[in-house]
């Protein structure tokens, strides 16, 4: 069996740079299982990628391999690095987006050329260094070679929710393709906060009374098509969602708006 | 060799939901082959979901699992199910979305907790229960450890077309990324009608002329650039396209749409 | 271990008709460890197939097969090939979509029915045709038996730049996810028109001013964000970008627009 090797990029979905960096990859290493975790990140948002790395790397078996490249800085002072978490492997620039994840057991710089092809683009070092690197790990180098030993990684720091009088004030993170939005807001913080499922969620930025929702549900069916809901969503997240509907589309929230959430359906 | 596993869901191309359901399947079974069938089920439409898999499932081979995902009703009452039909095996919410395959030689209806993720979340049974059951059947567990023998599955009709005084009425029911435009009538259709490919295809919902065509084409490069034509398409489907160009965008005509089949080409 | 077999179409990302072709692959090939170049190219475009056969799959390691399908003649007389190629093995119709590849060492000609799907559509070869012959060349049957040995390829003539009195002129032939233009020049180019990297490149098609940049950067990050920038991507040909944005947004450019490169940077 080969080495489970995932790709998370922003070069969008059908991107045929990812198929460059898939052949160099299977030059070195013909065996290996690809599997794309998404390349649909919106370009240069690292947060974003930190986001979903942490969410579905973690789902992987030991001994995976994740590549991941959002990565504005190409070609400038930023590193490369590879980093050994809770028994999976990484390989990103060192830009924030493994920050969300687990602290490192291991990171080492890279820095070793000859692991690398040659000549190195200024452009597309996922192509040239991250991809061939990855082949040579997938072989059995040891990431001791392939640089100096690092002792930490930069640091991107997650919007935390925050508590209020009567509740949290968080933010949108994210927009599923189903038009789900979801806060950075979790069930823990919810018991953090006091708060309870007959919470009522508000979203200050849409019109009179369009955004807000008393009391959770437990999934999307249990409520007649076109009604706004707010649940927990897979990941623990707070969600915002239209019952087989679109809630970005609905409410025209984006990334970034902000949410309360207020004790008690009362509550105003 | 691994089982072939694919995926059929609503995800949207590059849902990372899509790549936590793989590294679910990849923990139990890394040997296996996966295979994306689409992820562009328009959200929550198990109709298209239904025509998709029966579409493209026969074509694999023997012993592949097909795991379905089109689920608007997560977390409710609906059932899940495996079904072996001709040799393959399909895992799916029982909603409609295997009712356009042949009839099922066994129904087995997900109960057994014992093959599923702890805890189960409400809103994603694709990553928390389809996925691990489908790694514990790439394992070798008989189906029938999975819960209680099914009768027979959840069914969803399929809109047939009809004859009427001088051809057919049917619906458009799909439409391709070349936006070809394909209806509910096929190659059989019109032979049970009496039709033959001198007749006249008519989108009644389309502008004064615009969308009548006098008999049907063997292939798309067949007409110069930009000419309407009707033809039957690879699944022996009537298609209603533009010769190079976006039938859909040309005519303005979406998935539902009425088509009428006139016999003969003066027909009015 | 299976032969690795690479998809490029204009099928549109998420087609099922991808996964049609998979499946007839994986009947015949089941250990085929199978690769999606892109399905992103625009339909019908095979000048913009013909671009990404050739910057990606030399990156595949020899043996590897290449399947690709920009086919609007479909079901005419135009014929499918197999090219050996450096190595490589490629299926796709001879209408100029290997022709930016190096010259082919053998050509056959898909003559020979036997390797085929039956009936074969008139719509869709490439699950009828090319997909099984791909499975057959995966199992070791000689190209040979495919049908005639063939003499030469369709060209398809590439858009070379012209050397001007004070530079270059071309044309922008791609633009990636990204919003970056890529133009048909090249660091070769500017070295035969006696440029270096103090040239101004200018877009004559976009409003006052908005469309020259002075002097190449090495890479995006070198300016803030939102600086216009010039520079060789990842293949050495020229790219007009803006930095941390989307150039083709930004300056309302497509594909075809022309580009000029000035010698010096006090050119007008």
């Amino acid at each position: 069996m080969g080495t489970i090797v995932t790709w998370t990029t922003d070069f969008g979905d059908g991107s045929a740079y990812v198929a460059q960096m898939k052949g160099v990859l299977l030059s070195l290493a013909p065996h290996a299982t690809l599997v794309d975790v998404t390349h649909g990140i919106p370009p240069q948002d690292v947060r974003a990628g930190q986001r979903v790395l942490a969410e579905v790397t973690p789902l992987f078996p030991a001994g995976s391999l994740h590549v991941a490249v959002v990565d504005p800085g190409v070609g400038t002072a930023r590193r490369l690095v590879y980093a050994a978490i809770e028994g999976r492997h990484y390989l990103a620039p060192d830009n924030g987006l493994l920050a969300r994840l687990p602290r490192p057991d291991r990171i080492v710089v890279l820095e070793n050329a000859a692991y690398w092809r040659s000549p190195v683009s200024a452009t597309f070092h996922g192509r040239d260094i991250l991809a061939p690197v990855a082949g040579h790990l997938c072989r059995g180098v040891d990431p001791g070679a392939l640089g100096q030993e690092g002792d930490s990684l930069v640091t991107l720091p997650w919007p935390e929710p925050v508590v209020t009088a009567n509740g949290l004030r968080g933010e949108i993170v994210a927009c599923d393709s189903f038009g789900n939005l979801i806060a950075n807001v979790t069930r823990a913080d919810f018991a953090r906060a006091g708060l309870d499922t007959d919470a009522t969620v508000v979203l200050p930025g849409v019109g009179t009374g369009g955004g807000r929702v008393s009391g959770l549900v437990r999934t999307y069916g249990e409520r007649p098509r076109g009604t706004l809901v707010a649940l927990f969503g897979s990941h623990d997240a707070l969600e915002i969602a239209v019952c087989e509907g679109n809630a970005e589309n609905v409410l025209n929230v984006s990334v970034g708006a902000e949410v309360q959430v207020i004790s008690g359906s009362g509550a105003r």
